[in-house]
């Protein structure tokens, strides 16, 4: 896990040096899908989960994510005509996924597949593949092909606005990865039963993943909450017993994160800020101060690290979740 | 609470005796929307997702979940034309959400509010006000606005398909309250910190507010996954320490939870399974046996007076849950 997480600035750098991407996304935009849906699993959730901010905010396509169920257990046959599915999974071999894809390409659907693994089921079932090509993940726990999935969804879309994705990004990322605030922080959650993270907007898929990280290899009971939701129920739970890891960004989602952070003042919250800046009385844990459609490829890297550092300090093996297998079969 | 609990039958015969849901629904279907986007937050998040459930297996039409801070906090515009956006919201005063109808009314859609509230600023945003009629909500969890919530959808679906709605929920709902099992079953988690619940399809909205209600209520650390999701990663985290409510239905989401409920029990998980029937080795928390589209508005009941029980077991105040009021305001 630990040279999984370290290999990242390497993918960053080399996945920016890619020119097979840009005439992908330029098929995608001659089609011009009035509608985006995204299927994935687990860790490639999160990552697909950027993906609907990523297209509603910036290609301003309306976007969600599809429960596989519906089509896989239940014979749902949705009409996907004008829909791009875009389906994100690191090993490509989940038997639902391939299934909602091949469903959807009979329903009309454009479809895409981003996964680590051409020649896979998935990838083959999908019109289109993108490889993500990070290299094997040894590991478990998915964290090199997590950004590799987002930097691929952001080059896509930037690709379709004819945009830059910035070149410094591979830097900042190193930079990141030799900050040790996030192991340092283990000792802090050396002995708790259960934390919540929150974050809204683009943040949000960095608590998500923190949350998942945490219990697959720290068996941390953590929850995962949108700053809003949080307001609407959760926050009853919360208090001086409970840590809270907030990821709040430097822009409009950072901001639209006060009145959370202040109510947890309030409840006397152990409070953690993952971000540019944490308010008074807050711990905090610094990353790189960007615009909120890139920090998710930088601010969970160190929270990958506090993951395997808590996994490490509780005396686990975080190579080997219990339970766990690297391509999970769920039907 | 209880009172609220108990109001559940008589409001479900009260929604089935009404003429105006199928004019509506007749609006809504001559419009032929090619998808349908639900905005809703907390316990009327989880009504909205079993609406997507509904509108994409029994309508064959699209449906998803909107993340309102992409309009609201980064002022997305997407294209909604030929789009049903349903904001679902007991209080109707969300300001989020009257702000997410306001943008998809200029982008196109269609709206439709679902409210206990006529008049309220959600209701008055939307083209179209489907109220609940539900009568006052006195505690602070939702119970009887959730289940209400829930028929209203399936009531719109129904006469879309133009198909009745089993007309014996009533006396379903107040038979399954007179059982005492769900009470009884408080006494199991008295100390427990943690639990997980889980369900696939239809079942999947339920366990949500579940874990929801036991959040609010009794401060419990629930952590809510779909079977599927569970098997990627989380079930690293279930163990003999950590009780798992699994909610089993009598069709095919049921038995897709089959390996789900096999794993659990190699992990050597405290398993409560709520549904018709139960495996060898789990307890049983009974509920009747019904198309799997109709259990969400049975399977909650016992599970809403669990999460009463168990405050109350707790010395706690189900009707004043610390830091929470009725009308969440976020921006």
């Amino acid at each position: 896990m630990a040279a999984d997480i370290a290999e990242q600035p390497e993918v960053y750098a080399r996945m920016l040096a890619r020119t097979d991407i840009a005439p992908l996304a330029a098929r995608i935009a001659d089609l011009r899908p009035r509608h985006v849906v995204f299927t994935a699993r687990g860790t490639s959730d999160h990552a697909a989960l950027y993906g609907t901010y990523l297209t509603e905010i910036r290609l301003g396509i309306p976007a969600g994510l599809a429960s596989p169920s519906a089509i896989t257990v239940y014979g749902a046959r949705p009409d996907l005509r004008d829909t791009l599915m875009v389906a994100v999974s690191q090993s490509g071999g989940s038997p639902d996924l391939v299934e909602v894809v091949r469903v959807a390409r009979e329903q009309g659907a454009l479809t895409l597949a981003i996964t680590n693994a051409p020649g896979s089921p998935l990838s083959e079932a999908a019109e289109l593949h993108l490889d993500l090509d990070a290299g094997p993940e040894r590991a478990v726990a998915a964290t090199k092909t997590y950004t590799a999935e987002l930097l691929a969804l952001l080059l896509l879309v930037s690709a379709i606005r004819q945009e830059e994705v910035p070149g410094d990004l591979p830097e900042l990322a190193g930079a990141l990865l030799r900050d040790d605030t996030a192991v340092e922080l283990a000792d802090r959650y050396r002995f708790a039963g259960q934390l919540v993270t929150t974050g809204r907007g683009y943040a949000y898929p960095t608590a998500r993943e923190t949350a998942l990280k945490l219990m697959e290899t720290s068996y941390l009971a953590a929850l995962a909450f949108s700053g809003a939701d949080l307001l609407h129920g959760p926050v009853a739970m919360a208090d001086a017993d409970v840590p809270v890891l907030a990821v709040v960004g430097a822009g409009p989602g950072g901001r639209s994160m006060d009145e959370v952070l202040a109510k947890l003042g309030e409840r006397r919250a152990d409070l953690v800020v993952v971000g540019p800046s944490a308010p008074p009385g807050a711990l905090h844990l610094p990353t790189p101060s960007v615009d909120e459609h890139l920090a998710p490829l930088l601010d969970i890297l160190p929270l990958q690290r506090l993951a395997l550092a808590l996994a490490l300090a509780r005396g686990l093996d975080p190579d080997a979740p219990r339970g766990l297998r690297k391509v999970t079969a769920t039907l």
